[in-house]
């Protein structure tokens, strides 16, 4: 073997081990209790999680390419599945959290048994893999994100204010959105295209026609949303998409998610507990509906995400994926040219283009370099657990 | 007077008279009950209709605009506002179908009595709210669309299976999808411009850049959507979107709506009662998931909303706008610099801009002229009731 | 024939004309449209009504019964069926909105059908089937009283509060519930037994050990029940069964079905429109909850059935019949011994012996002569729209 | 002290700890993921009644009676109240499996912090509590059935089907019905009366007329049920009650609680995990409704609770607590003179008087010595969790 060809394995073990680690790691703070948690059948339980990274190495790589392996349990097949419909059945996404048995030491036992054997597999093949791997790795990140989403939901229901942990991640302040900067229209090319790992959403690379127009260097502040709620944003129908009217009116939303008012100011529940608002801090966990309406309140829209992308290639945005991953004008559509990859890791992204908008840019809980420019987020429009925040934009 | 300004007078209270009377001559083949059905919270009874495009004149041009008008009762002002907020409040939509009183003929008073005024108006003021009129029009037509579409719906709940007219509107048979026709990309101009009316969502005329695709001549056909079913196409959930599976499963969705199959083949029910579908007929009564999912297990795709308009100016496109409107891959979105109409009357297109998608083209329910090559209708992509079909593309 | 028996006969005829034409009656103030509302689903449309009645004379006197006998259309058995499943199918209850066809005009011409071949019968058979007649005219006089509690229920809904008709039944003022009386316990008969007509519930006789109690000669009137809101009644839970509390705070009670507080203080609507609430009437629309919970408050409870019995059988009770159905504590079930009926009439009464309370007495809207000593009627115990009332007891 | 006394004392803190360490006896076998599951609002978490238990002796022995005594943490006053309005707020009931926080060992510790100060307040107090002790011991009791209930049907959710213990309570087998026993009529006495413990609801004694009847020595078996299912007796609306037919629909029950016929013929879900039915033991987790439609197709009912206790009391009945606990034809209601103790305590068995059914004897999971032949279980209709059983009557 080559001497580049031994470090490239290297580096993929060496990727692997450190992304496989990061996601035990975020469970370290919480107890088999606590991994045990669905608060919605939108969440999951970290245990969950734990299990469903190690199941999709177990089904892409193990199962096909590593010569006499042995799954760990076969029933994890159909426990730990989340949605791919060609690798068989999935027990109900809304009652994951109703599997106590296997238990946290148990799933913490899979995970040894997957990394043994994807070390295994790597020694024998190389980068023959490398793209299924690095697809591995880079899902097994965005459950890393979830995870947190996740439990911090989920310990928000108990009315002890639980701390996940004391110095958990938290967005940093700042100035607020300020003025608008304007960026030129004209014939763009919108999408990834290069050597690195993207996710099949962002592709093709494709040509896009945009118009002048202008966009907040800065995410909207804490400060700054509280003015639309001291102005009745909260009351004012015609700021409202219609569906978010009527979200807003059924859910009885009067503030962001996490948002109380006690009698003495406002509050908000994160990673670290109960704590006042803080002024200086972007807003966060705002559904698509409260920032359009937000945006339409102060005279701007959210920016599209071809705009986001040109400004954010142009070196315009600030805090581009600091605090919150930020709503754009788009709903989740394929590209131009786009095709699934074949077979059932191909049902990762497309078919859930209906019915989202996108989302730009990353957050606090986001893994270090998980996150590109070109990166696709996609969240329904009344959806508030995760870290999402608010930039604006006009027509210039 | 001058003559030129007489006659376009003329003109303004002759297509006044022809766009009622239209409204008045759909509701002619029902009886008082039949007026009185809502069959859902989405449709309303045709009562209302009549009485909602009356009230449209009366909120918008004659309270503003005429002197001296009085309102044929203020309780309706509640009673049939759709969703504009703007002027006041709404008798809940679920609930139409519990006003019994006014009575039927209590609303042809309604309808005469703003007819009468509107002469006055246009007699008066001439031109002067031309503009509002047209709208006030092109709104009363689209209501003659919903009317025909929610009648069938709800005649379609009594077994008994009425015939709304035995000549009602009906697709003309059709040779089906065939070859698609190559069409170049580049840029391109969308969207209205120009004289005529139009709808604000139609605005402002803008560019887009756009790859060569493909796209069918004609609608697919009842028999072509038949071999889908005969196909298996509602039992694999690969073929379909993740909501879209969800959806066709909770809903116990088999076959198009209306289609239902006692042991003797199917049939189907349409303003005409119910008969054997007919194989030539293009498809009708589709969501988008079935859209989608039927031109994906065509190895196809839906167009977007402006390569259909690109087509359709370039005279690729038969049937435009005959048998069904055509799902489109496009949500529902505002065109770059789209600015809603001040006061209420914005209220119009723009708050609908999210879980919609795009339907071009027109049906055999939609009044003559009334539909443009720049129309955009638009419905949530679970919606069957009105008159879908689908139009095949691929990216050439 | 001999004299008495034609004189039998022409009591039967007599009875059968003004049971029948009284349900007319009650429809005369009534448009096509009105007689089309169903409300909710526990409600009925009139048109549904007045259909059910000559469904039943048809499907169980005139079609076994009557040599030759062709039913007015053969559609209309499974359309105006309720819940006999002996008889087959029906169409489902929440949608008998639904049908507009037939019109309220074919459904007048339906029952002249049905009459007319019931004189027949009447006039061929004499008083062989005068058992199953009086069924049918007792079932036709229950449909009475559903009538007017539906049609209530359905205008209800239009804001503009419509009234039924000027002079429509009103509860009489009275003096209030007054100091308890007693009544000695012991071994006492229960229930129907004699020549006259009962329902199948109300059988067999059958003997029931009483210890004393107590129980009022009045019923509650509403400044007696305004007393009760006024101290919290709708804000404390210890008042309440748990299943009641759930139920008021799903529902937002705060007060009995009909009444509404526009700042001026309360109103409530009845079949002659909206008014202010009459302080020395009966208080009416009140659920079991509420009456249990208003009984708790006054420091008594509601009387049981068998109590009830005993006490009018006595002569105690005033009232007996004339405002409200009054609230019993017996859960609807069947007595011992109690045998339905053959066939699919039996299914008259047993097969709801489950969730339900016993309501004695008669009601505004009771026709003349229909209610007895030993009737029992039920409801739900949150059901509010009929006419209900309260009647206290205490141990003694 | 007096040596009576000190016996006396004694044998109150032997049975407090022969009765409390039962609980953690039960709950030994399961995990801390385990014991946080709850599967329905109905159900709750292991870990939730071991602390509840607690709770009832802190709140109404502890802090009212043991000078000095400190609460193990105040905020458990919230999450482990179940619905005693009298005593402050209440955790939701649906979202008691959200509390990860305290752990199972954190509740362990509760539970040791209040075992030690209930033993110091009976060291000091004596018999002065005993009667309060026994309801406490008593309540503790009925949540020892609740959790093998409730972690029976959390189990029943995991596709694995985990067992609870491979030696847990399991019903004999039996014979079957059999043939019914004559029991006569008269003036009979209903009720606890005398020196031991009894709930409220089984107060006073009280006199009852009977009809002479006959009653089943022992209970229907799962042959005997197999047979009834055999028969089409799910697929028969004639033999139920109409919300039981409903229910059956709406849920799609075709078999009792766990049962499951994979091709192999019929296996259920037990303590012990999945296995074949057992044709000779009593069928158990049956609804009132299905209770109901068994006994009408086999030409007989469900015996009244009067007639159960006095069959009981003459010695006929075998079985009497073995398998599960019999439904009985008596909507749970107040007996004549019935009042509730005074206090938040007074809120145990009122406030659940309507919308349930008495159910008698006993089941597998009773704990020894809990039951008597006055008590008083009750589910709602539809329930089929607990371990109910069916015994049969007739009028004799």
């Amino acid at each position: 073997m080559p001497a580049a060809q031994m470090r490239e394995d290297d580096r993929l073990i060496e990727d692997f081990r450190r992304v496989r680690s990061a996601s035990e790691a975020l469970a370290a703070p919480l107890s088999p209790e606590d991994c045990q948690l669905q608060s919605m059948p939108d969440a999951s339980p970290v245990k969950w999680h734990l299990a469903h990274g190690s199941w999709f190495f177990e089904t892409f790589l193990l199962i096909p390419h590593l010569p006499g392996y042995r799954p760990f349990d076969p029933a994890y097949a159909v426990l730990f599945n989340s949605y791919y419909v060609g690798v068989g059945d999935r027990h109900p996404r809304a009652r994951r959290g109703m599997i106590s048995r296997p238990s946290l030491d148990q799933v913490r036992a899979y995970r040894r048994h997957v990394d043994a054997a994807m070390e295994q597999l790597i020694d024998r093949s190389g980068d023959a893999h490398a793209g299924l791997i690095a697809l591995g790795l880079n899902h097994e990140e965005q459950h890393q994100e979830l995870i947190l989403m996740d439990i911090q939901h989920a310990l928000s229901e108990n009315p002890a204010d639980p701390v996940y942990a004391p110095d958990a991640p938290a967005a940093a302040a700042d100035g607020g959105a300020g003025r608008l900067i304007p960026v030129g229209g004209g014939l763009h090319e919108i999408g990834h295209d290069g050597p690195g790992f993207a996710f099949d959403n962002e592709e093709p690379r494709h040509r896009r026609w945009l118009e002048d127009f202008r966009i907040a260097r800065r995410l909207v502040t804490t400060a700054e949303y509280a003015a639309f709620i001291a102005d009745g944003g909260y009351r004012r129908p015609e700021l409202w998409l219609s569906d978010g009217w009527a979200t807003a009116e059924s859910e009885g939303w009067q503030a962001p998610l996490y948002w109380r008012d006690d009698g003495d100011g406002w509050t908000t529940f994160s990673l670290r507990g109960r704590h006042p608002i803080d002024p200086d801090r972007p807003v966060l966990h705002i559904s698509y509906y409260e920032a359009d309406a937000y945006a339409r309140w102060r005279g701007c829209r959210l920016p599209r995400e071809d705009e986001w992308e040109v400004a954010a290639r142009s070196g315009v945005l600030d805090q581009r994926a600091s605090a919150g991953w930020q709503w754009t004008a788009s709903p989740y559509a394929a590209y131009p040219g786009f095709a699934p990859a074949a077979g059932a890791v191909g049902e990762y992204n497309g078919k859930f283009m209906v019915n989202q908008f996108v989302l730009r840019g990353g957050c606090l809980a986001t893994p270090q370099g998980h996150a590109r420019l070109t990166y696709r987020n996609f969240y329904p429009p009344q959806a508030r657990w995760m870290f999402s925040a608010i930039r604006i934009a006009d027509d210039g």
